[in-house]
């Protein structure tokens, strides 16, 4: 075999076999088949797309390059989730909880943040003491007695899809749907879970910009899951907006405990509801949506949700007294008003700015490396659709001190604010779910 | 500027400007873009092609890469001709004194043969003393005094392209006609003729199998030249059997010599006389077409060519007996016969196979340091459409001794002759001429 034949192929419009997939995925991991042949061959997946059984044999391949982790050990229909990225996202820590709440176990492994977005490991470090590196028994017990663990990424989870990535980056070829999905899945894959509910965002602050595309990416997803035997379903949210109100780490916790407790912002909780329901599902633990729901909810209202927060971090080393009182969480000595300078409604609130401004503040990383303060960030005060007045603050900055380049970030905050006369139409947060069985769209 | 960007400019359709041409190309000269992003730029201009006006500019910024010939002291009009390959092509070695002949001065570098393909210079090379290594002194000033020199290609003609067509081999992107074109045409552009004539081949044993597909290229060839200031014209001939009877160095130039005699091959000659003519129209010294036609027919038949000829021998330090008694060129001392085996007609002729089988008999190279014998190779007796009977000798090998690996060779030979119950219908060698004006074709 050859790589030069089966770029040919693709470039063509052939199908590639699992073997040729294999052939290619394992070549270059093993750096026998050079980036130049990989770029040539990304590129026209980019134009020739793959069917959903090369794209399921491609995130097999790329799963079985590193890592495999085997959750068998734990009782159980295991579910896991994935975001495909997002400004102020903090559904893991809302989510796991809630779902093992229902009795479904979660043994989830979460990555650290980087640029505009955060990540839940850097999230749930800052509550004292709590431990994100535990041995696999020591996560596989946790999950058996407790129902949840959520741990730092193995780093040699996908190392094929990590090289490939990091040449489509620089190669454009990253904008390809079967690309995209099966770089998603095969980390997924890998990570063990039964049953994996996706959050695919969409809107112009999201990677995909329209429902069409956004819904295409989900299905390719989901069509990779069921191929390979995991339970997969997708639920598209709008993303032109940051999720709830606070960017940064322990702002995000606080609010995440907040919605355990029930008092979350409307679209955090209702989001978080949604795929928590579909995980509950998939888990086996209702028959049907509407059931799983309720549960979820009744889960939420109980409280029971916020005592299987509570015993996580205390079983992971935290101190569990944050989830009664979120003061105990970090906080930045001094408080920004960034206010708005004309009357009229929000239109549009550019959530990747945002994210860039929490990260300016320290609360990420613009480098892999760098070190991060848990307690900056910022909260909004507003969100699209409101009407604001001149003066009117919408924003708080959480800093350690003022300084020149905290109102260069507040200058940024305000510019991601677009303001207008008239209230604008709001797109619904839900508004797609892809399944097995189809898509259906909400409204 | 940053070359990801241009390849997503053109994987998304559009049109890349002179400057960003020129900074992938000098980028990637220079070792600073990458082989794996030229890959995947290679691959989307597949897919989305290039405009003229992008082509010129490729073409200009690989033909700046290395060394560019500059003939201006040489008086007139230069012309060139290049041939997109074909087995026993012995073109140049009759084209080039016929149309010194005429008046049209040709300065030219050629290339030595690799794989079934032969070159000029090794043709030439055959003929006792004949030197292909000019100073860059002798070369014009022989140019200025006889019309005509024939000097092996600079090393460092179109780096870029070497390097960018050897990438494009292994990544399945060879396939372009853009690229294609620009990669024939900047070699002619550095070599610094005024006039460019080319030889494209078409059919099953050609490059560009369709006649669509050989005028598209011709055309996109000829819209460079144009483009850049170069008087541009593309033959288009039929290349499903070699050009001639001979193939192999010394043989070819006997052939050629016969031809310059009036006593060649029909096909050869009537090839010779088109490109000739083309040569001599674009350099000046006729009017029209017609008239430059009927005074190439009247150098061949004066005899006024195969005197340049001579003289060009002498002048590059060979023996001019040679086109008096081409009996005096290398000669291998064993000719085997090969037999076809039933009666019939001709339907084929594989060409590369046939030029295999002389690579094999020594006259070729397989790898580009070997050695290669000027006497042996192959004479065809029959061509497409004779009738021929069983036992009767279609080819003659000429050989150093009778080994085992010969009889091989007469094996190959053999299977290269598809022979068939009925006279095939043959397609007129010229099938089109592509000019600035417009395309023509013939019949």
């Amino acid at each position: 075999m050859r790589a030069v034949d089966l770029i040919h192929k693709k470039r063509n419009g052939g199908s590639l076999s699992e073997a040729e997939l294999s052939f290619l995925i394992d070549g270059y991991s093993q750096g026998d088949i050079p980036d130049y042949q990989m770029s040539a061959w990304a590129m026209a997946v980019f134009f020739r797309g793959m069917t959903a059984k090369e794209t399921a044999d491609l995130t097999l391949a790329m799963a079985r390059s590193g890592d495999q982790i085997d959750l068998s050990p734990i009782r159980g229909i295991k579910a896991d989730k994935h975001s495909t990225g997002g400004v102020g996202d903090k559904t893991t820590l809302i989510v796991a909880p809630l779902v093992a709440a229902c009795g479904v176990p979660v043994a989830k492994m979460s990555g650290r943040g980087l640029g505009h977005t955060g990540g839940t490991i850097d999230k749930l470090e800052s509550i004292a003491g709590f431990r994100t590196e535990l041995t696999r028994d020591q996560f596989l017990t946790q999950v058996n007695e407790i129902g949840l663990a959520v741990i730092g990424q193995s780093g040699n989870i996908t190392p094929a899809d990590k090289k490939l990535y990091a040449l489509r980056d620089v190669t454009a070829t990253v904008q390809s749907i079967p690309l995209i999905a099966s770089s998603v899945m095969s980390k997924k894959i890998a990570a063990g879970a039964d049953a994996i509910v996706l959050d695919v965002k969409t809107g112009s602050g999201a990677f995909m910009k329209s429902l069409e595309e956004s819904e295409a990416l989900a299905r390719a997803m989901v069509d990779i899951g069921t191929q390979v035997g995991r339970r997969t379903a997708a639920l598209i949210s709008d993303m032109d907006q940051p999720l709830g109100f606070a960017i940064g780490n322990a702002l995000e916790v606080r609010e995440a405990i907040e919605t355990l407790r029930g008092q979350g912002p409307k679209d955090l909780t209702e989001l978080c509801v949604a795929l928590g329901a579909h995980m509950v599902m998939l888990g086996g633990q209702a028959d049907s949506l509407e059931a799983a729901e309720a549960l979820v909810r009744e889960k939420l209202a109980s409280g029971a949700a916020l005592d299987k927060f509570r015993t996580f971090v205390e079983t992971q080393g935290g101190n569990p007294a944050v989830a009664d009182d979120p003061a105990l969480l970090p906080q930045a000595p001094v408080i920004i008003e960034v206010t708005v300078q004309t009357d009229g409604f929000i239109q549009r609130i550019d959530a990747e700015q945002l994210g860039l401004a929490a990260m300016l503040l320290g609360a990420g990383r613009a480098t892999k490396d760098a070190g991060i303060d848990h307690a900056v960030g910022l909260t909004m005060r507003r969100k699209t659709g409101e009407r604001v007045a001149a003066g009117e603050a919408i924003v708080l900055l959480h800093v350690r001190e003022d300084s020149r380049k905290v109102r260069e970030v507040e200058e940024l905050v305000r510019s991601a604010f677009t303001i207008g006369g008239e209230a604008p139409s709001l797109p619904p947060l839900l508004q797609s779910v892809v399944t097995e069985s189809g898509t259906h769209r909400y409204g």
